[in-house]
């Protein structure tokens, strides 16, 4: 069977999508998660695997669910330390949506016996 | 086996009830839990399910538990994005009910590897 | 065998019995725990079962736990909503252990796929 | 608010309902397991609490669910001791449903730090 | 938002696709779980949900999971009692997979305090 | 086998020992839990079991594991009410220790169906 | 407080009672389980903590609890090791009730790290 | 950071080496399990993400851990449906490893609701 | 603070002691669990960490459980591979205890991403 | 095959190793856990288990997780107190890596039926 599948070599910010948010004038927290997460590791490239949490209050957007599947997808063959994962897909959330408050949880798989986890927080101000 | 069910083409706040709260007076917290819920995906047209949790201190009036069933069951044939469930529920509840305070958190089933919850408030002024 | 079982018609409060608290100068937190509560709906008639939490600091008495086990057996074959359990059973506490605080959770058995969790507190003034 | 609630003073098989199952030439098994059921300890008159599971493979008649809700409330006044409540559900069952196989397991709740379960089958000859 | 969702009125096996299973040499076993399925109730008009295991070993195909996702969908406004959501199921998968061997398990969700789970197997002759 | 145990018939303060803490200038929080206490109900002479937390800010000492141990075991064959249970623990181990705070947590097992945790806390003035 | 506790300084199979199984025609199996069981080590004198399951068919007879609960209780100030315990208790019952078979699961609680459990069966010849 | 990592774009047996068991004499059983294997969705080119358990018994080799890591690294990019990821994977150990007996059970990650596991054996004739 | 622990440099077979079985002619089975067990990788010379499972039905004798505690302990600073652990402890215990049966299951920390267990019997013939 | 192994026999903080935080203007929060710690008892030589659980806010470096690996090894054979060791590894940390704020979480294995956790946290002035 042929192979057509597009292979990220970068992360791409330009395919995170928002979506306007129908009741911007009442605050709703929106929490989304993940099991399906990789990277590589830049020392040594190996995969790494992580679990992904994303608390955010919408402004005037939220996040098209799709486009941020596809945007964690170009990840997948990019070598990148633990917290520059979490801060670059804060950054990039942050441009794209404009949320009131954003908070990222990244628990990556365990290594040498180490669990790590790695978390940011962006406040509008 | 004749098959006689009223489907609901559109959500339907008339079949909400509140019942007097009988201890007006004293301050409760009530707390409504339910893992059958069901809407449409407005994109695709293919079922969502959720887990709900609704809390709220009554003010004068409690939820009838019969007719929340019935109001949820409504959704069952609309399609709706997360986002709005959930202020439509909280709504809803708020207009009929008239409570306190009252949160509501709905926990959608996993969709392209992602869970999303989206929770919403309200605070009587 | 024969059957000589009290069928207590009503709740009866005089079954609680306080014990005085040996420590009085002493604030302490007493948490009581029970699967084993039923009552009956009263709209239906049908058996409501429950699970039943129970926190208080004493002030000058300790509930009696075996009083507590006979008072709570009286709810069996009285019908009653989950509201008013959950006021009745710390109203009845609060006259006879007079405690600085108490507060009761009652998360009652899944009906029509919804479960509900009622809470209530007492602080003296 | 009014009480006119039916009291059961002994167990009633004739609760029991049976419904002819649709798929006769077809074995299925059919489990039920229930968290609500009481009755009394028949030497100190306390009410017991227990975790019912029920399997059996029909042969004409399924057990009609509330039918059986009616015939488990049945015990709700009646003192009986554990092998005999096995016992008794087991016999009442198989008389109504006349299935294949079936089996009941009854975990008791703890007393004096002791859970008991109890377990019986019936197998058509 | 528009809603051009299509409604299905009855369970609609047509829906279901095979796939020609390429290591057909080979036994395997599949294993499908689903915890988003909804049908009615048919004495009561209200919906049923429930968690659905179906364990196979393929002969020549193997069930295309989009076209199984739809088959379920079609349940979702059909009264239904459990035996029969069971069997109507294995025959129908059984009908156009022809597995060598077929199991199905469906938990319903509660109801009046009580849990059913029912299995049905298929073996080739 | 000769039995040479030491049977304590009464709670032992004396058992208990400090050690210096070797970073006074430096403060820790140190939890110790165990599964293995038992008293005896003062009223009916049978054991009781219990889950017993203790947290504690060290001043200028440690408790000293194994004497806290047999401190505990001196409980074996006392009886004593669960208010007084939590009360002495704290006053003995807060005499030995001269913690700048202290708090215990004892679970007691389940008795007549309920299951009760007494607290208490400690701070220095 | 006044301390009138039996203390048992042996084991003390007397204890043991047996009640007439009034269903002797139909074999059940009986399965007790306690988390309350508690002996000492012969070679240290600490106390050790167990979790018993003793799981039984009955013949003519079944285990009166509360004489069952009494004869554990008679370990409390004994020294016994784990292999020793588990026979001690199974030679014990099966004296006193003659069942069909029965086996015992003793779990001891952690001793330098290793957990233990210890099995024994009984079967009629 | 510069990004030096193999892409494999195929399936790659040739990373997998055994290494000799050295009780060759004696059986074994070795169970292997791991979280962190991901491939490719041939339809869609989205990434499947799988739970992976591999039990066998060696005969002269085991398998050794490093190079089995990479082979699984090397599905990572390549599209291949479920049935196909089981076959081809026990195919290519079997082969390596010439094992007594191998089983291979492989949960992907759940897709429209839907979690699919697929479990395959080879027997040594 | 003065160090003199000992240190084991190899795997000392010695340490470990047997106990006669004191009810011989009666068949138990003995389970021994440690979460404790530490050796290290032969290629990397980093520690290993495993859970250990042993089963085993004494013939004349039971394991003494601190000399097991001091056997396990001497492959602190070893290094050994995973198949060779499980045949050398149950190589070693077998020779000491002369059991009719053993089985051993040890659970290797997670490594690569990889969990490992490798599992070995014996049998007396 | 040969051991090679180096032995630290005292803990060895200049194994720990520190790399700059490329976001030094944004704070995050890094969680790091291993279940695989083990040092010695200073008193009877034995080893004790651990589990450690490290929270910091990096200021300008982030911790090397290879270089605390080895950190944490260097405690393998040497004898140390429970409140020592949080000590110990909170100075060695902040020394080399300067975080804004840390806390370190250490559970020991159970020993004599008792669990003790140690906790300690440092602020930067």
């Amino acid at each position: 069977m042929e192979n057509k599948i597009p292979i990220f070599d970068k992360v791409t910010p330009s395919l995170l999508e928002a979506m306007p948010y129908q009741y911007a004038w009442k605050d709703i927290n929106v929490c989304i998660e993940t099991q399906e997460f990789t990277c590589l590791c830049p020392w040594t490239g190996h995969p790494d695997f992580a679990y992904i949490v994303i608390n955010y209050i919408p402004d005037k957007n939220v996040i098209e669910l799709k486009s941020l599947k596809m945007y964690l997808q170009s990840y997948r063959m990019v070598g990148m330390v633990h917290e520059s994962v979490v801060n670059s897909i804060l950054g990039d959330l942050v441009k794209v949506v404009k949320p009131k408050e954003m908070s990222i949880d990244i628990e990556f798989g365990i290594r040498g016996g180490i669990t790590t986890t790695v978390s940011a927080q962006y406040f509008k101000k």
